[in-house]
């Protein structure tokens, strides 16, 4: 499972889009605070696979490319322990 | 915009992996209570062009395929119309 205080201090790059605690200001993207970690990990991982493309996906392709498993887990851990 | 009552008489077939509220007890599925409405819309309209695949998605996919622009605008008014 992922470290959230490592996924906290992973999470620079999420800000712009996704919100200082997981919550959007652009309504465009999802929130992320509370999601299931799972899920979020499934999520992350679809998109370094190309399995999302399309619009804002792309956008994640970029980011995503560059992590490793276990900075998807921690991500994944740091998001699902926010408050929605 | 989408219709938030019509949204919820058509999120029977939704329920089974999202809940009966857009909480999820499965945690490889995502949360949709609370979720941005323009989000989901984008998310469903994805799984509908064949944007998003592999895992999970092809469930989705199967789904949505038989959903109008207007079942989706108004699904995703619907569980984002829910509390997180």
């Amino acid at each position: 499972a992922g470290d959230v205080a490592a996924g906290k201090g992973k999470s620079a790059s999420c800000v712009a889009c996704h919100g200082a605690e997981g919550k959007v200001s652009v309504p465009m993207y999802p929130n992320l605070a509370g999601q299931n970690a799972m899920y979020l990990e499934h999520a992350l991982q679809a998109y370094k696979k190309g399995e999302r493309n399309g619009g804002q996906a792309e956008v994640m392709k970029a980011y995503v490319s560059a992590l490793s498993d276990d900075d998807i887990a921690d991500l994944a851990a740091y998001y699902a322990s926010l408050k929605p």
